[in-house]
């Protein structure tokens, strides 16, 4: 469906400070942006990159004082995300070679520490697309979704031990343990159309064999962990290894954030 | 100056027909977009990759039948252009990796044939910013402005002997003169606020050294053959070697562009 | 097989030359480089870098006078190239984004003009393979090889009329026919074993359907116009759009080629 | 000088297991790879990829039993570091777009938990190259190095409280207190001539200002934390956020390294 999605966001800083932005969605397969906005109050210079994932990066040096950023996207969205129940594994020696990079251990996902626990948790599923949906129901049973409970420190093996977290951290759970079986799997962030309460959202994707397309090569399925039901209608921000890659913002200095809207409605 | 910009295309299709359009500005040093617009009637599936150059291009398929893209973008943009006389010449071996590429011939800037009438423009020049002045003004003064002479296979070769062509002909006279003299030299595709009559643009890049910064790796500088003046508040869709990277819409069947329309007006 | 290839150079500069070389294969898919060797006499600073086809660039700036440059590589090649009659035409709408720039014009494969004369000569057969293999088996009965009768600035337009040029004529030709029907094609310069005579060497690769992987996207197939029968054990130094941008020696000044030696064995 | 590097492994798998190794030195501004040879025994088939670092990787499936490799290169190298005491921090907002990822927390360098410390460590110093030198000093005098006392999970963190590891650990802990610092760190694994014991080495580089270009970018320099003293004559053979990235070998399977033989030597 189409969808207005937004946030807006409240510095406040006691010093000039450089900031790094993730909040321009670009258009790609799964998605199409016809409109967007991108506001700064007071306006300053700003510059944009792309960093070795894709992702649209803006750079600015905030002003002290109050600093507003408004950042507007409309999307077409896919209703549904695909469910491929059996759809295989894909052998390490077939994962294109920009995929392997999501099979590393990373900051959040460290998962040369999961092993056991992944090893536990798929006993009895066939290699693949059936494994990281049992990793996702798991997480989705045993983890207790809960605010102010983890920091941005927090990584999965925390949080396997601590067994509660918010999405970011259901998500870098899921992705340690798919890596651990030699599942690569990334970071998501971006906006979920009906997440209650709305918020940005965090979820993870996994890389396993496509049985409907019988192309070897396997492509990227989502799943979110937060969620008893699969849901489509995202908008995909950003993708990374893990929650370092993917900060929507990232500041050098004594900034704070006091306030953050966000919003996903139908496109009237 | 904020500048709103758009251009309106209708084509009509016998059959359907792979299309790629290059239509949408990016956010950079230059130039900040801070709101658009990317809207198809009928609606058809759109995905977007970035070319080699970092240019943004929108793939699709055309229905049979009408087909309107509208494309808007609103753009912070500099009043003026940098203007360095005496800015020098950057030795080849100084030259950025990345930039050695727009030293080579291209299909309409075959710098290889050009160096007779190059050396004859600069003579009396510095290396660097000034031969590529020269090379400017020589176009505008010796290249009749003129619809309708030239078409998609002209190259720069052919308009230093016909003498005549439109702006995107200037371009590429202007590239293979600087090329041929070991100046990288890029095609620039965009919007010039004011350009009178009103329609897409083109013009060039030069990569010559900067003297106000001392920096020795030279940055690029904008020239425009058609315009007497230097003239800022452009917004850049797209760089490349020459047009036949650049191109608007590229289609590789039977597509009849019927109408067009461009607009740059000052944002409210 | 196991072959050892290599060529050495002679230069004699008048002055200081800046200097771009492309004499270092890569290991890929279709070869494994495991011995390898990179010589200059005398010895000067070299660095090298990637270009956007990801071919390895050596840059350097030679000295006054003499100056000699050997490279060696051992590689493993394949016996054989595939071919597959019947391999299908990729619509353009299924090419890889990556792949799309080998259907656009360049300097020496000027397309755009040369679609009348493909349309003839590929009358009859299926579009894909065959067209490709059709074009490649025009180009070799009806253009002479011949030596001294092309040079740095003769386009494949030219070689069409002229009827006559050396393996760089015959590949620009290839090139620019295949893609004047929509099918991408590069070109590639590289060693040939039992080569006669020996030298340095340029055929071509166009990218249609694999009807035995069943992969939809295609892939790249090997064609050279200059052989009789189809044949393997090649090594690869370089890909590109055509000469522009895979010429072994790139010179920007007063170097003069004086000795070139080629040779390849089947490694001891 | 010039030395000719190598390292010979030799691996036991009980089962055919996918292998990616980084053994292949790329030539690039501080370093000249004039000859090198790669072999397997038994040979099989291998393809290199260059990854997002523009490190050379070989990927590849052992066969079950022994499986040896042997990758030898020579090199010229600078007989010397770098040094440049009171070379200035490079703002955040100068930092260049790809290096801004070397700020980031990663797998082993998890600088988001090790401000406090970074801070006691500089408290004299000049924000830059001054603040590395100490970090560096610091670690050299404070942690013990030690074989056996760190695994492939110890990470900076532990590093600083255990007070001792390897040459790996100690590269991660100088990345992760630079990065506290907002100094982008990376890890550099390589050769290093008369390393005493011989072995595989590993260390880093942080981004200062260059304050005798005056290039207001800054640019890397090396620092090894394992050494009294600075010392040249270093083959780089990849470089990353940390080990995760930069493993000579990451295997998927049931592999095991069983010896492994390292040599640098003066090129005769």
């Amino acid at each position: 469906m189409r969808l207005d999605a937004g946030c807006e966001i409240l510095f406040e800083a006691s010093a000039p400070t450089p900031l790094i932005l993730m909040l321009r969605p670009r258009s790609g397969l799964g998605q199409w942006i016809f409109r967007e906005e991108y506001l700064l109050e007071p306006s300053v210079p700003m510059v944009e990159y792309t960093d070795s994932y894709g992702n649209l990066c803006q750079r600015l040096v905030t002003p002290q004082g109050s600093f507003r950023v408004r950042a507007i996207a409309s999307a077409e969205t896919a209703d549904t995300i695909d469910v491929q129940p059996g759809a295989p594994f894909v052998p390490v020696q077939n994962v294109p070679d920009g995929v392997l990079q999501f099979l590393l251990p990373s900051r959040y996902c460290p998962c040369d520490r999961l092993g056991d626990l992944a090893t536990k948790i798929v006993a009895d599923c066939a290699p693949g697309y059936d494994q990281v949906e049992a990793i996702r129901d798991w997480i989705q049973t045993h983890i207790d979704y809960q605010y102010g409970t983890s920091d941005a420190s927090t990584s999965a093996f925390e949080t396997a031990q601590d067994r509660v977290g918010v999405c970011r951290d259901f998500a870098h759970l899921g992705i340690a343990l798919c890596r651990s079986l030699n599942i690569p799997a990334r970071m998501v962030v971006g906006y979920l159309y009906q997440l209650d309460p709305m918020d940005l959202h965090a979820w993870f994707e996994a890389f396993v064999g496509d049985s409907q397309s019988q192309d070897p090569q396997g492509r990227w399925f989502t799943f979110d962990a937060t969620q008893p039901q699969p849901r489509g209608n995202r908008i995909t921000i950003a993708y990374g290894r893990d929650a370092a890659d993917v900060a929507l913002a990232t500041q050098f200095g004594p900034l704070q954030l006091n306030e953050m809207r966000v919003w996903v409605e139908p496109s009237p």
